[in-house]
């Protein structure tokens, strides 16, 4: 695989002086333009054998292009902010938006690597990591962002003279490290691991480009050659492929949410008692030892007037303060809407000890945005998966998940509309919207089926609550809450 | 001044119970309103003894209003994203956009009033800060922002009395540490600075409101009447002074601009080695030890087509890539409409060892605001203040400032503008937007007097480059830049 890149290289001086004017006319004149069409973002990966010019090459990209509209992403120690979050949190929040470009230094791949070669994963686990950065850049390319991953390679000869020649002058010697040359001395070893990462997540519009990094002028214009390529392809619309969505209703035509059972009920006494037992239990719970280097997150979904706003302050009652925020989902922002649709909620994420409670969630894109138009199916299909990958990647990381569908029938919700007319402090409450909603009501009852189907996963289950009975709703959410923490701090 | 808050208090169970379903759909109501209108954020300072109540109020609030439309922001420890820049980084970034609220628990009094206590600032030291103090509160609520300071108190034998009950209670018993009884044994001293500190900044529209903080019905409504009454107050327009503006034309009619000397020139040999002399010095103060815990901000402004981004290339060439951003100020975005003026700056101010470049800045509000009257002469006039005041926190936490106003004459312009419209990888860089600009030169050149004059302080002064020669203005910028560092580094 790395043998191309050791094929000795030369472009002459001159030819180097005649291309490199119009190459950066060139570059300039593409990334003003996807600037102002701010249809997708450049993302470019720098990567590769110590003393092959990855350094160098940041800093070309940097002269070559308009600083202005480029970000250079270092990405050494992780800060403590980040620390306290899933891995992929500093990679999200540095992701350029549409219409600008960032150039990773270290990236999602370099913790991995290191920890594979130092021998503190096994092969297997290495083959876990490289499946999430497959799955994460995926998700990148999906969602319209262009992945420039350029890989710099040198011959075992070449490698031992570039270090050298560093070391030599006195301007570039605090550049090379013992670490470098411990790199150098265990070049095999991380070749073998190299060649395989860069195999295993090659993968279409995705692919590692190998640059030999010996020779400055063929590295910087073949660099030059793939950036400009990049910045072209992001001035193109992203051609979305078409899904055939099936119609999924099962053959009796009964739906998940047809089974629940509307009737359950609690008297004021009981629910008092109940809840205050179930909300005590809570704060202990988030009080506990075990909880400090934890977090929660939990979903509230439901149809209009379900009670959701209700539910979440049954929860927050039980906490302190301090230790939540409450998020509620409404159209994005400007900012956001510039960002793959998850970044959203990435934003939010809650730090140690930490709840954050979202008020709809990431469920909106197979939810309204699926049953309004407002995604096509390849954005909402393919969405499944993704908030699979999403959730998985907070419990990993100790977060614990609670996701609420409360329940209500078509009835139950028109005496909540029409008491919400009459109550005038309520009356915010309801609007054209929602009696829109209404009448899609089979439409969203599929979504939710699909939904619950597709994302009530073992590791993050839906917990559907009956509602109609706003006491026994308020009371098994926070109830579930509590089983829900106690069971992730006790095993 | 706190003995009124001693009188004992009362309020009946029966009083409370009547009072408290109406005082919260009151809340809720004007909660809500604020949300739908967006018009302003509240801010909620809540301060004052240990023991008095705080805690409890801070979950009231949370309790009483929708916590969807409200955040609670425990300024503990900071983070080291935080601890890397100025103090009250960690303040903005908390800021509540317009249309929401947020509690701050522990704010910018809270470490300044410590070291007092503890003696490791002087008396003198600690006016300083208050001082401080109410311009940052000053800017806020001149911004638009609601702000509601309570102070909560309690007499010595309340205190003490308090103290114990929650100590008594096992559910309580966590709350009260070792800390709270210091406190209590210093509570003199502790009332002598705080007294001082609420008198100092006590100031209109950001008065603070006693709360005694022995009996909790009382207590609850206090506070209950004056978050309503926040509310209510962030539902209507801000209505802003006329300010009656004077011709500062000076008595001879000649501006600050005309004196510079625009035949200043460099031919290339000499612009060569003087630009490469400049930027290896550059380099090396950039790479300085005692660059480590600095960081550095350039400020570029200038007329249309002035070479504001080809000086900043000259500049960045000199640095490493993973050391600089560069941030094109242009329409502020959504999320960035919603906060006070300066919030957009400080959300790119570096870490430490880093530059942050931007081009254009915050003295936009003094320019294109001004003259296009996008802002009343209210926000702009104030803003010289202001601007003076962010460049001080700047100062005073170590970042290096520079800042550079690139003058050409209407000449130079009008032949670049001509040029621009030939070179088709430049035409991009002409709009409709810049003759139009240019037709106001005059006004422009009287709001760029007035800046200078304003904002060109002994601590962060203009370095006004002559810059109808390109060369000539590159290497000045380049020079100037490592002059201030070496200035700075070396003092």
């Amino acid at each position: 695989m790395f043998e191309v890149a050791e094929i000795p290289r030369k472009i002459s001086k001159q030819q180097y002086r005649e291309e490199v004017p119009k190459l950066r006319e060139k570059l300039l004149f593409a990334q003003l333009a996807v600037k102002d069409e701010r249809k997708r973002a450049v993302v470019i990966v720098v990567s590769g054998l110590d003393g092959a010019g990855k350094g160098e090459t940041v800093n070309l990209i940097n002269e070559w292009l308009d600083p202005r509209y480029l970000r250079t992403r270092s990405m050494r120690t992780p800060t403590d902010e980040e620390l306290a979050r899933p891995r992929m949190y500093r990679f999200w929040r540095a992701l350029p938006p549409k219409g600008r470009s960032a150039v990773f230094f270290g990236s999602w791949y370099s913790k991995p690597m290191a920890d594979r070669i130092a021998g503190r994963i096994t092969d297997t686990e290495y083959d876990q990591a490289l499946q999430r950065i497959r799955r994460f850049e995926k998700m990148l390319v999906d969602e319209g962002v262009v992945l420039l991953k350029l890989w710099f390679h040198l011959s075992k000869k070449q490698q031992k003279k570039r270090l050298k020649e560093l070391e030599k002058d006195k301007k570039t010697r605090w550049r090379v490290s013992k670490k470098d040359w411990q790199g150098y001395e265990s070049r095999d070893a991380f070749l073998a691991i190299a060649a395989r990462t860069v195999r295993e997540t090659s993968r279409e519009n995705a692919m590692w480009e190998l640059v030999p990094g010996y020779e400055p002028r063929f590295r910087n214009l073949t660099v030059g050659k793939h950036v400009l390529h990049a910045l072209e392809h992001a001035q193109q619309d992203q051609v979305k492929p078409v899904v055939h969505v099936e119609d999924t209703r099962p053959v009796d035509g009964r739906l998940v949410l047809s089974h629940v059972d509307l009737s359950k009920k609690l008297e004021k006494k009981q629910y008092r008692k109940k809840l205050a037992k179930a909300q005590a239990r809570l704060n202990e719970l988030s009080r506990d030892r075990a909880f400090r280097k934890r977090a929660a997150v939990a979903v509230f979904e439901g149809w209009d007037a379900a009670g959701k706003g209700g539910a979440i302050r049954r929860v927050t009652r039980a906490l302190d303060a301090r230790q939540y925020q409450v998020i509620p989902i409404a159209a994005p922002t400007e900012e956001e809407r510039a960002q793959p649709y998850l970044w959203r909620f990435w934003r939010h994420l809650p730090s140690h000890a930490h709840f954050t409670i979202f008020d709809r969630s990431w469920y909106g894109r197979v939810l309204v945005e699926r049953v309004e138009g407002f995604s096509p199916a390849w954005d909402w299909t393919r969405a499944y998966a993704e908030i699979n990958d999403f959730e998985e990647t907070l419990i990993d990381r100790g977060i614990i998940v609670a996701k609420f569908w409360l329940q209500i029938d078509a009835e139950e919700q028109l005496r909540r509309f029409e008491e919400r007319k009459r109550v005038a402090f309520k009356r915010h409450k309801i609007t054209e919207e929602d009696w829109r909603n209404r009448d899609k009501w089979d439409e969203y009852e599929l979504a939710v089926h699909d939904m619950i189907e597709r994302t009530s996963t073992e590791i993050a289950p839906w917990t559907i609550v009956s509602a109609n009975d706003k006491r026994h709703a308020r009371v098994t959410v926070v109830e579930t809450m509590a089983d829900v923490m106690e069971a992730a701090l006790r095993s």
